[in-house]
């Protein structure tokens, strides 16, 4: 399998498609997810190409990973969470739609399900939350 | 939140309750899920104490991301699996019931759901199922 550049996470990372970013480092960004299953998903994807786990590099793997652990504490803080849950699909069979390499960060609450899938968010509340993540990641 | 010695997970990691190995290094574990949401079903956990993500070393992440790779690129290999989905609970809120880090591989098929949660699987078949595995990380 190979990489699409003109996946629409690459578009995210080329700014030329507009995104709720969150917090960026050299090597990967956080955005928010525009199909929201808690308040306060986001995603997680290196700035260099690759399309999922199973061709990623080590450094990408490590890069990534410290910044999913990094924005887990900051959602787990903005929106007094007690879990996260992080979700990574490989390949469409594996539940992936946008061939980057990309981590779901869902914060959880106690007794509150995952809302389903494929439904867009409202853009002023994701906004809002971006707002609370920022805040709490340079805390 | 701390780390308790004698959860199951370091427990297996101790020989002190059975599981199906499928492979190890000096860092890293993976063993079959014994309430498996698909054929194939596995856990990579660090051979070292951890909680979940939120309290992981770069090392601890690094070591079970290579596994964690690894055994994606197998359970495709070892089931003619198109897709991997990826699962990773922290805290209880978070979906997390062993508190140790661990990561759900779970091989994937188009059109084929995850079973639902908390069903014991048929030891047979998770013992044939683990020779596979075996065979295809060997290969």
């Amino acid at each position: 399998m190979s990489y699409d550049p003109d996946n629409i996470f690459a578009k995210i990372l080329r700014d030329e498609i507009p995104s709720t970013r969150v917090y960026e480092d050299d090597d990967t960004l956080a955005f928010m997810d525009i199909m929201p299953r808690a308040d306060g998903h986001l995603l997680v994807i290196p700035k260099t190409p690759c399309r999922n786990v199973l061709d990623a590099s080590p450094e990408q793997l490590a890069t990534v990973m410290a910044t999913v652990q990094k924005m887990a504490r900051a959602v787990m803080a903005a929106f007094d969470a007690p879990g996260v849950t992080i979700q990574q699909f490989n390949e469409a069979a594996g539940g992936q739609e946008v061939f980057h390499l990309h981590f779901h960060i869902l914060p959880r609450h106690e007794d509150v399900r995952l809302r389903p899938p494929g439904t867009m968010g409202d853009m002023d509340a994701i906004a809002a939350q971006a707002d609370r993540i920022r805040a709490a990641t340079r805390a």
